[in-house]
C-alpha cells in the first residue's frame, strides 16, 4: 500500500474522522513545507519518549519536572482530601475549568453493562488501592450521567463501601442554560428529586 | 393585501416561522380541501369560545367541564401540599411526564434583567395571592437555567419569604444523557456543589 | 377532542410541523389577543372567497381583477411563446426571481415511478390541451433533478413530441456555489456532458 | 512548550479542526499503543521520501513506478485529447468517478480577485506550457462556481484564446437531486440559459 493509502488508513482511526477528512489530512500534508511534516512525525514521536502516566492518577503528562507525577498530583497545595474520579483524560480539563482544587483519579474507561469482569474494563485495583494508601475523606464519582455511567458508579459504590472515605455523586438536574419545556422528562425528574 | 400576502404575515408571527415555511403555510392551505380550511378557522374561533384560563393556576384548558378550574387544579387526587411554579403552559406536559403529582402556578413569563417593575411581566400578586389562600407546604420554583431565570428565581424567593411554606428550587448538575468531557465548566460546578 | 387538541391536530398536517411545534402553535394562539384568532380564522376562510385558480396556468391568485386568469396569464407583456411547465405553485415565485420573462403551467405533482395512469397525478391532459390551445413555440419542462423529477420529464417529452412545440429542459450541472470537491460524481458528469 | 501543547497547535493546523479536536487527536495518540504512534510517524515522513509531484499534471503520487509522471498522466490508454483542469489534487478523485477518460492538470489554487499577479497564485506557465508541448483538442476548465472561480475562469480563457484547443467549462444548472423550490435565483437563472 502506498503511504497516502497507508497514511489515509491512519487518520481514520483518529476520533471523529470519516475517509473524506482523513484524505484531506494527507493533501494537507503532502503540499505542506517538509518542516512541517517532519515536526509533526518527530512530535509524535517525542509523546512516547517525553510523556508517560502519572503513578498516582494515571493520567498521560509531560515528563518535564523528571518525576513520575503528573503536576496536579505533586502540587502540595491541592486539597489531598478529595478524590475526583473521571473516566478518561479529557475530563480532567473540563473539571480544572469548574474551580475544582482536589485530586484526580483516571478510571481509563466505562464498565459496560455486560462486562462479567469489571477489572479488565476499568482500573477498578488501582482506585481502591490508591484510596486505601492515600485516605481522602470523600471520593466523588464523575461519571456520565448514562446508563453505563450508572451502572459504573453503582459497581464502584459497592467495591469502595468498607473503606472509610465519603462516596459521593455529581448532582444531577438541569444543566446551565437549559429550559424546562425543552428538557426531558428524566431530568425533570432529577431536578425534582434533587430541590432544595 | 391580498388574503394570501396578509395570512403569510400572520404565519409569520407564529413561533419559530420564518417567511418561506409561512408562504408553504398559505400554499397548503390554498391546495386543500376547503373542509379544511373552514375546520381550522372554526376551531381557531372556538379556541376563544370554548377555552378558558384556570382562575387558580392560569392556565388554558378546554371548558368540558363548565368549571373555572382546569382538570389538574380540579383533580382532588392531587397533593395540594406541593405548587410548581413555571413559565409557561407548555413546562407543565414536561412535568407531568415527570411523574410529578402535586398542583401548578403558570407565571406567565420571567422577569428581565432590567425589570423596574416586575408584577408588570409575571402574575406575581396572583402567584402571592395563591400561596396565601392555599397554604401549601412548599412551593417549588421551577424556573429556566438561565440568567433571568435566576433573577426571577431571586426575586420570587424575596417575595415568598415572609409566607410559611418551603420556596424550593429544581436541582442543577448533569442532565440525563450528558457526558463530563462536553459538560459546560458552570453546569461541573453545580453539580460538584450538589454532589450527594 | 378539545378545540386544543383539534387544532393541534389540525396544524400537525402542516408542511414540516411535528408535535411539539404544533402544540407551542395552539399555545401562541390561546395566549394572542382575541383579534389576532379573529383575524386569522378569517383570513383563512377568505382564502376559498377571494382566491381563485387561474383557469391558464392553475396557480391559486387573489381574485382582485375579478377575472379568471392570475396576474402573469393576464400581463399581455408576458412572452407567449415560452411556456415553463412547473410541478407546483412555490416553484414559479423562484423562477420568478431568476427574471424569466414568459408563461407557466403548474403540472400540480410529479408522476411516482409506479404510477399505471400518470392523468391521475398531474394534469397532464390540461397541459396538452393548453399548448394545443395556445401553441408556444417552446415548452420547458422543469422538474426536480431527482430520479421521479427525471420520469416525469421523459413522460411529458413522449406525450408532448407530436406537438409542433420545441420540448426543452433545466440545464444540469454545477449549481452556483458549489464547489468541484463536494459536487457527486452524477453532478460532475451531468457538468462535464454539457459542458461549452 | 511540552509535546503535548505543541501537537495540539500542530493538529489545529490541519483542515476543519479546532482546539478542542486537537486535543481529542494528542489524547488518543497517548493513549494508543506505541507501534501506531510510530508507524504513523513513519507514514508522514514517508510522504516526502516515497510521493513525489507529478511532472505533467502537477498532482502528488506514490513513487512506486520510479517514474516521474502520475499513473494517470503515465496510462497510456487514457485521452490525450482532453485535458481537465482542477483547482486542487482531491478534486480528481471526484472526477475519476464521474467516468472521465482523459488527462489532467492540477492549477494548485484559485486566483483572488484582487490579485495583481495571477501566475503568483496558480500555476499559470505551467498550465500554458502543458498546452503547448501536447497539444490537446480540448481543454475543460473544472472551476469551483463560486465568483473566485469564475474570475480563475475568464483570465484563464483569455490567457489560453490563441492556442488552438477548444477552451470549454463545465456546464451550470441543477445539481442532481435538487428542487426547483429550493433552488438559488442564480442557479435557475444558469439552468434556463442553459436549457436544451
Amino acid at each position: 500500500m502506498s503511504p497516502i493509502d497507508k497514511l489515509t488508513q491512519l487518520f481514520e482511526k483518529f476520533p471523529g474522522i470519516g475517509p473524506r477528512q482523513a484524505r484531506r489530512f494527507v493533501q494537507y500534508l503532502l503540499v505542506a513545507n517538509p518542516a512541517i511534516r517532519r515536526e509533526l512525525a518527530e512530535q509524535i514521536q517525542a509523546l512516547g519518549a517525553n510523556t508517560s502516566q502519572c503513578k498516582k492518577c494515571y493520567r498521560w503528562f509531560t515528563k518535564e519536572n523528571k518525576g513520575v507525577e503528573c503536576n496536579i498530583c505533586a502540587n502540595s497545595s491541592r486539597d489531598k482530601n478529595l478524590l475526583f474520579v473521571v473516566e478518561k483524560d479529557v475530563d480532567i480539563d473540563n473539571v480544572e475549568r469548574s474551580g475544582y482544587k482536589g485530586l484526580y483519579f483516571v478510571l481509563g474507561g466505562i464498565i459496560p453493562l455486560a462486562a462479567a469482569e469489571p477489572a479488565e474494563h476499568v482500573r477498578l485495583r488501582e482506585l481502591l488501592k490508591r484510596v486505601e494508601t492515600e485516605n481522602p475523606t470523600e471520593v466523588i464519582l464523575g461519571l456520565s450521567a448514562t446508563t453505563e455511567g450508572d451502572h459504573t458508579r453503582e459497581l464502584l459504590q459497592e467495591k469502595l463501601k468498607n473503606i472509610g472515605a465519603k462516596i459521593s455523586s455529581l448532582g444531577r438536574g438541569l444543566s446551565t442554560g437549559s429550559e424546562l419545556e425543552y428538557a426531558d422528562p428524566d431530568t425533570i425528574g432529577q431536578a425534582l428529586a434533587n430541590r432544595s
